[in-house]
Parts: C-alpha cells; sequence; structure tokens
C-alpha cells in the first residue's frame, strides 16, 4: 500500500478533469427544458472527487481500451451517482439541505424539479452508456446492464431501502450495517469496476479480481466517509459534522468506535490491494493507490 | 377505421395477460428487500390495459419477431410507464391520493418508498431490456436507447417539467399543450412502437411509419384521456371525474371545447391509421384497431 510512483491526487484530479468535460457537454444543445437542464447540472456539475468514473476509466485502460472510448460511459456512472444523491437528501429521505456545501436540489430548485432531474439523470445514464462507441455491441450490453444491476432494486435502490429501515433502530448488528453498505454505496463502485473491465473485454477469470478490489475498497470507502462525519471534514463532506449521527443513522463509529473503524478500514483497502496485486503498470499503482487514498483522507 | 375482424379489446386482453405473467415474475427469488419488493410489484400489479408493451409486442410481431423473444422487453417498458405513475403522484408533483381507484404507492406505503419504488422500477426496465435474448445484441442496443431517450429529459421526464409549468397557468396555447403532451406521454407511446420495429430488424423506411403511427395515436389517445376527465368514467381513469380541471391542468377540452377535442382525436387516430395503411394481416388490423378503440373510449 505504500507505492507512490504514481501521484494518486493528481491522476484523479486528470481522471476528474476529463470527466467533466463530458459531463459538461452532455446536456448541451439538446433543446432540455431549461428549468429541467438546470437542475440536472446544478447537481451534477457541482464537484466531487469523481471516484466511480476514475475507477472504470482506470481499469479500462488496465485492460487496455482507450481512454476516449471509455470515458462518455464512465461519465454516465457519475450521472447515476449524481441522480442518487439528488433523491437521498429528497425532504422524505434524509432532508439534506446541504450537499457539497451548496444547497441541495430540492432547496435551490424545489421538489418536484428534484425529483425529476434525478429521474432525468437516472434515465439519461442508459443512454450514454448505450451510445458508446467503439467497442462490440455485446459488451456495451453487458456492461450497462451491469451497471443497472448495481444501480436498482438488488443494488443502490435496495440499500436505500434497507437505510431507511436501519435509521433510528437500535442495537444494529455490524453485519446489517456492511449489508446495507455493501447495497447502498458498494454495488456501485463495484459495477463501475467491472463495466470497465467488460467494455475493454477482460476475460472471466480477470472479472472475479476487479469485482474483488471492488467490494473491499466500498467498504473501505464507507468506513473512511462515516469516520470523518465523526472526527470532521466539513471540506470534504460539504456537510455539518456529525449530521449522520442526528440523524440517528448507524454508522462504523457509532457501533464499532473509531479505533476499531480505522482498524478495519485499513485492513479492507489492503484486501482491495491484494486482489488486484498482479496489474503491473501505472494503472495498477492508481488502482491500488487510490485504496491507500481513500482511507488516509480519514486517518 | 371500422374493420374489426379482429376483436380488439380481446386482442389487447391477450397480450395484456401475456405481459402480467412476465411484470409477476421479474421480482420473484431476486432477494430483494421485501419492502421495496412489495412496493414495486403494488403499482406494476395494480391493473391497466398494457398499452405501451401491447404496442411493442404487436409491432415486433408484424415485422416477424416471436413473441416469445420481445415479451420481456415490453415489459419492462411497462416498469417504465409504472414508475413515471408513482413519481407524477407523489405530494411535490400531482398530490394523487388515488391511482386506478387504489391508494396511490405513497398513500399506501410512504413517500420515500415510493420514491425509492419508482427508481426502482426505471432501473430495472434497462436490465430487463438489456437482457434481452435471440435478438442481435446491436438490435437491444439500440430499442433500449430509444426506449431511454424516449423516457428521459428529451420525452417524458421533459414532459412532466413542462407540464409543471403549464399547471395553473392562463392563456396556454394548443401547441403548447400539444408540445407537452408530445414529450409526456406521447414520446414513450413512439418508443414503444419504435423499439418493437427496431428489435424485429425492420428497415429503416419502416420506422418512419411506426413513428407517425405513435405520434398520432399518442395525441389521439391523450385527447380521449382528456375527454374522459369531463364526460366521467371514474372505472377508466380510477380516479374522481373532473381532478385535471380540480388541479388546475390545462386539457384538451378546457381549451377547445369537447367537441372540437372529439373532433381531433378522430382526426389523429385517422392518421395513426392511415400512417400503417399497408401493414396487412392481423397485427396491421389490431394496431389500426387500437387507434379507433382508443377514441371510441371517449366518444
Amino acid at each position: 500500500m505504500t507505492e507512490q510512483r504514481v501521484d494518486i491526487k493528481k491522476t484523479l484530479k486528470n481522471y476528474s478533469t476529463t470527466v467533466e468535460k463530458e459531463l459538461e457537454k452532455c446536456f448541451a444543445d439538446r433543446g432540455i427544458e431549461p428549468r429541467l437542464k438546470d437542475a440536472m447540472e446544478y447537481s451534477l456539475l457541482a464537484g466531487g472527487k469523481r471516484m466511480r468514473p476514475a475507477l472504470c476509466l482506470s481499469i479500462a485502460a488496465h485492460y487496455g481500451l482507450d481512454f476516449d472510448v471509455t470515458v462518455p460511459f464512465a461519465a454516465a456512472i457519475e450521472l447515476i451517482h449524481t441522480y442518487s444523491l439528488i433523491h437521498d437528501d429528497l425532504p422524505a429521505m434524509d432532508n439534506d439541505d446541504l450537499r457539497r456545501g451548496k444547497p441541495s436540489n430540492h432547496k435551490k430548485f424545489d421538489e418536484a424539479t428534484a425529483i425529476l432531474a434525478g429521474d432525468g439523470l437516472l434515465t439519461e445514464a442508459f443512454s450514454m452508456m448505450l451510445n458508446v462507441q467503439g467497442v462490440p455491441a455485446e459488451r456495451v450490453l453487458q456492461a450497462a446492464s451491469v451497471l443497472a444491476y448495481g444501480a436498482g432494486p438488488n443494488g443502490m435502490v435496495g440499500g436505500q431501502v434497507v437505510d431507511m429501515e436501519l435509521t433510528g433502530k437500535l442495537d444494529v448488528a455490524l453485519g446489517e450495517l456492511q449489508h446495507m453498505h455493501a447495497l447502498k454505496t458498494g454495488a456501485l463502485i463495484v459495477a463501475s469496476c467491472l463495466s470497465g473491465a467488460i467494455l475493454a473485454g477482460a476475460k472471466d477469470e480477470e472479472l472475479a479480481k476487479v469485482i474483488d478490489y471492488g467490494k473491499h475498497l466500498g467498504i473501505a470507502f464507507q468506513i473512511a466517509d462515516d469516520m470523518l462525519d465523526v472526527i470532521g471534514d466539513e471540506k470534504e463532506l460539504g456537510k455539518p459534522v456529525g449530521s449522520d449521527e442526528a440523524q440517528g443513522k448507524n454508522t462504523y463509529p457509532s457501533l464499532i468506535g473509531i479505533d476499531e473503524s480505522r482498524n478495519l478500514a485499513i485492513q479492507m483497502a489492503s484486501s482491495a490491494c491484494l486482489a488486484i496485486k498482479d496489474f503491473a503498470g501505472a494503472q495498477g499503482e492508481f488502482l491500488r493507490g487510490l485504496a491507500a487514498y481513500v482511507v488516509q483522507r480519514a486517518c
């Protein structure tokens, strides 16, 4: 976990810049109703590390696919992530007034517009994925299907429902929390990794490594996110410190304490690195470095 | 418009029964969180004529594709339609307590669950479409892409935003109303028709006919729906007569009167029939008969 020939933050920033350019143009000159376009772009272009697209891009590149081919697909993943944040912030859900330090979508616009902006982003994500050029149609189908599964009732949407059920509940077991996060945040991270490998035509035995990496990275990421809410990094989170606790959310620190959370996060990041230990070259270094970076943020 | 060798209601019922069977099994044995599964199935299996899937099935069959191949794709369209109804009924949108004579999804469950049930249905629809077997991958990609476009910001979701903006507005022009409905209801109907033709490998010159049919059918359908709200058919609509007017919605009858609405509906149904006048055989009869039936409901 200590190799640092590749500058992780700089590489992540490069990926993010590439993805931003794609995001900026995806609703341009389309004749979309201005209020809807504004609302979708407000949240889509509000910053963020673009980690999920970066995972897709890096893994596709590791297996030999050109960046230019992968970018629209990778950017589409950010549309899915953004829709989930907009709906998650709604009054009926987490009722968050702030997102990345700015008014959440329904606060900036209104609730109906926020619901529809989320719906529009999710639907448009599939348009973007299905129109990827330069890859055999079978691979595009399979990669988009992986995203639909990871974002759907057996993945992210299912995790949201479990999250609602666990919120405010006492005596939540660690296993329940892990199951919820495996769906709510893990499934989309795994799908981001897996779709990159599929688009690039990676062999079946390679896919298992990528899934293994994504699963452990997802857990490490979530623990670090929970820890940041406690130890405080409003710049990173864009919402007040302690807001998870205030909402009655169960978190890793609330269940197992901050020290044990840190240990578990490091262990998960190590397992993620181990899963792709044979990834030679710059992408392997970036992906292992990213796992370490995700945890270091909170340590 | 008077040919009746094919019994339209019976044929529509047969298509609907086939689609229902597919809908009943799509969330079975999947390990989906029970509350989410219940909420999705509550609205998905609440009845309805399944007109959009029937259009896809019939048009695909006209161009020679087996029903068995088309059914999962056609059923997926009903998931998209159902998600749109759930989100449309939400308090922040139309705030409807009833849908098809039963409590709307957020009344039966709660608002957060209804939002997520809609999100889950939309995402799962793409899973279903992308996993259609027995058709070349290129066609599946193109057909699913047509659905994503028709359901997205340039189609249905865009139409919802325009609808919100027109609601309560005075002096709405007929052109504005038609534009709104072309997006809100028309785009998904056109996409249902077009995707069936694409799945079956219809040639480009055929696609123009199918689009033309779908556009005119969509307008005829919407006018009839608006008329039913005025002249009264609660059984058909499942909501109180006059509820559009009570919500400040602009409708065809409110803009051009009931007689002119009827004339326009008949004219649109005739144009739909004309677009596919060369469709020989049972599917052509069904599709032309359906256009007539849609209008007859309200005459």
